[in-house]
């Protein structure tokens, strides 16, 4: 797990300095020089909101060079920290510091009708965090796997081959199967073996935010990235509200640190949305713990759990997503800015080093 | 705690054999052969669903005699006790296979038209999963503890006798009583001291799926059993949606080990249903963790909270309790099969060996 | 973190001596002495309600005293712990038995309209449990910070000075403000270096229970004590429930023990009510945990999530407040006697030594 230790820090920083992202001859002075700026007493603003396009990363005195014992305060180099992840997220959301991006769209191959998905069930060395690779296992290579996308009603074939060295099984969490389709080892059919095939089909029977992930071994399997989106929506659009924009925030927390789709902060995306848009965020719990997540400056209104509708929605700013859960929300852009987002849960999202693990950030632009 | 480890399957498995239920002269081939008769690329069904009545258990190569290093791979090695589980928790359902069974309905006497119980506090060696007897405690030596039942309005006594080398005291959770009834050591009442007795007597002012527990060093005598179901019916039934069929699930998770009515998987209970019946499901969470129950291919539709009705209901497919909430649901049973019903903290039902703990199955038939 | 040990217990009960609360001197006999008189058949009061005025803390045998080795049974040991616990606690109602009080009021003072309040940001020593002093950080010196109150639509200005020797930052948790007013460190803001000061200035758009905290290295900050209460009262008055008395009970639970309001039982306020008043509850987690509050007797109506409104509100017995929330709700005291309120994770409440943590009572009286 990537408790955002000293180690992992500096795994990071030679990643950084490999790529040429942070080199070791940057001046020492000029990092931290704009800190008292902000002591305005008349508390206006006192620079242009910030965006992800205008702050750009600062080198940071101390982080790329060994300082010497003792230069550094114990306060300072805190701070040092906390501003070099900052500056790594940002700079990530220009170019990806980590390799491999999941959740990828899959569009189906349409079969006399039926929408079919082939799905690889792979090992995969998977990078959470800017240098440290995890051996990991995901769906057509990627973390979370493909999104898969159809309509309700829609009938759908997915061809699952495993190549794992061990077995596995798929099961379509929410949604509604014949038995022998639902993907439990032993119980509605028995695992595909390492080599092995298994062709799941079935016609939609209910809409919404919906998971697909391995159910045999799973607290190993689904730990290690065995998961993904199967959104359906609804045969009649009108039944959901509408939307500018959509993310798919799927959590999980075990054996690959603390990921949000698959990357721990600063490898993190972004959301980013034009002020005044209604960005819909479908959440997913794939985890084994609770991830109250909390939205600065902004509201959430939740509309469904596990597909179904909340009558009426109701809003907040933390949002708890148990796991196997899922929850839609709408959240209007109203206010420009770069808004943090994340766990509440806070050894879940920052420790002495800075920020790690489930922390991401909304930026709203004009 | 039962972790599911090697330990515990292997005591599990030589009580099986000890029962004749897994011989040692079983024959080695046999157990996996069916794994490829799923593999049919359209993807219908091709076999009828199994059901708890056609679905015999299989004999597994390897599980009942030491198979010769290096023979099994670890792949199969994890799909024999995964098989092996499923197996035991199918024929757990005819015979069980541990001794002592919980949340027995206890009638009460009436006593010029009060409702009368008699309680024992008993220490108790239970056994929560096959060939695993644990230092228990538990009401009338049942863990849960004997249902108690009665409608809003009533009247009631409770004669409790503390057969335990400790003291004792006897809450009664949701349920509106007199301060001086409320169970609370030396805050409402001295305890009971080991071989004294107190009687509680109240009359039933709200309704509700409510629990009765140990309020005297409850962290230690609520985990080792003392737990129980008081469910208070509404004075109007016309207030209560109409159910087929009742299920109380309690769920504890500390010093017996992760268990659901006092039993861990494969020993704990299947739900079961015929199609288009309507199956009440009261959750009471005991235990010290939440546990997000996940059903499988059907749905619930939770009314309930505390006792108190939740308007509107809502549906979903997991439903987290809690420690000390109490949720009532229905699940229309309307598709055939065996449905795994289990804690999406996935940790608390699978681990390498198996399901284990809080696994069950609600199954479904023509 | 407190654990309740024995070796806090005996911190506290020398504390006790000390304070002239428990001498040495008090006669070993009378204290269990009335542990039969509840052992009516009947179940009938037998004697009239405690209430904090009338129920004095007794002496316990074997307390204040070094009983012989092997005198005291398990057993009694176990009672002698419980029922000094309840004592300390309701002495904790008429003399504090720990110094330092969170959670004051702090009343702003108006500069052409605009209301302004002063914070610090400041080292302190704080006694969580009597004689468990650690080393914690606090708003003007107090955990929780002193409790901030306006208006929506005011004006508000907070000048915040840092006397850490780290560096920190300031987030209004739930309140709508303008970016650069967020207080993340390196995000929104440069964090406020050791000495220095920062002003915020807002006006406020949404009312609502909500908080304020250290947003920089803040599992370790908001976990030592930098949280605060922040609360806007809707423009519209009749939006809001009406209540006869309100309370702000915050949550913590990691570098300090499991606090409310900063203190660990039995040290905890009491909440008090006459009979018939509606008591409002501002629930805050600033935790890392789970905590569902359970209330004997009463029932709670809750009725806003993070300042918005739920429709229609719920009642429960247990509410669960995850960490980043606030949920507010009123309790109509309609029964009278004092009520266990504590957490049904049974272990942030009690262990074999007595209640501890998040546990105090709910005092009704006539």
């Amino acid at each position: 797990m990537d408790d955002g230790t000293t180690t992992t820090r500096l795994a990071r920083r030679r990643f950084l300095q490999r790529a040429g992202i942070v080199g070791a001859a940057l001046p020492v002075a000029g990092g931290l020089i704009i800190s008292s700026c902000y002591n305005d007493p008349t508390g206006g603003p006192i620079r242009s909101t910030p965006t992800i396009e205008t702050l750009q990363p600062t080198p940071v005195p101390g982080a790329a060079t060994a300082a010497p014992a003792g230069t550094v305060s114990a306060a300072d180099q805190i701070d040092i920290g906390h501003k070099q992840g900052i500056q790594d997220f940002l700079a990530n959301q220009k170019t990806p510091l980590t390799k491999g991006k999941g959740n990828q769209e899959l569009a189906p191959v349409l079969d006399n009708g039926v929408k079919v998905w082939n799905l690889t069930v792979d090992e995969v060395d998977w990078e959470t965090v800017p240098g440290k690779v995890e051996k990991a296992r995901g769906f057509n290579n990627m973390i979370p796997g493909p999104i898969l996308r159809a309509t309700e009603g829609d009938r759908v074939r997915i061809n699952v081959k495993n190549n794992l060295t061990a077995s596995t099984s798929v099961h379509w969490h929410g949604v509604r199967v014949p038995n022998n389709m639902d993907g439990v080892g032993y119980l509605t059919q028995d695992p595909i073996k390492p080599g092995g095939s298994f062709t799941y089909e079935f016609t939609l029977r209910n809409s919404g935010s919906n998971m697909y992930h391995s159910h045999h071994d799973s607290s190993d399997q689904v730990n290690r990235g065995l998961l993904g989106a199967f959104i359906i929506a609804p045969k009649d659009p009108a039944t959901y509200p509408q939307y500018d924009k959509e993310y798919v925030l799927i959590m999980n927390d075990s054996l690959l640190g603390f990921t949000l789709n698959g990357k721990g902060f600063p490898a993190t995306e972004a959301l980013t949305a034009k002020k005044g848009q209604r960005i819909l965020i479908r959440w997913m719990n794939e985890g084994m713990m609770y991830h109250p997540f909390h939205l600065h400056g902004l509201t959430m209104e939740v509309f469904a759990r596990d597909g179904y509708p909340i009558n009426p929605p109701y809003k907040c700013d933390t949002i708890d997503v148990p796991p196997g859960n899922r929850f839609d929300c709408i959240v209007t852009a109203d206010e420009v800015g770069l808004w943090a987002f994340h766990c509440h849960v806070l050894s879940h999202a920052e420790n002495t080093t800075g920020f790690f693990g489930l922390t991401t950030v909304l930026a709203v632009t004009e």
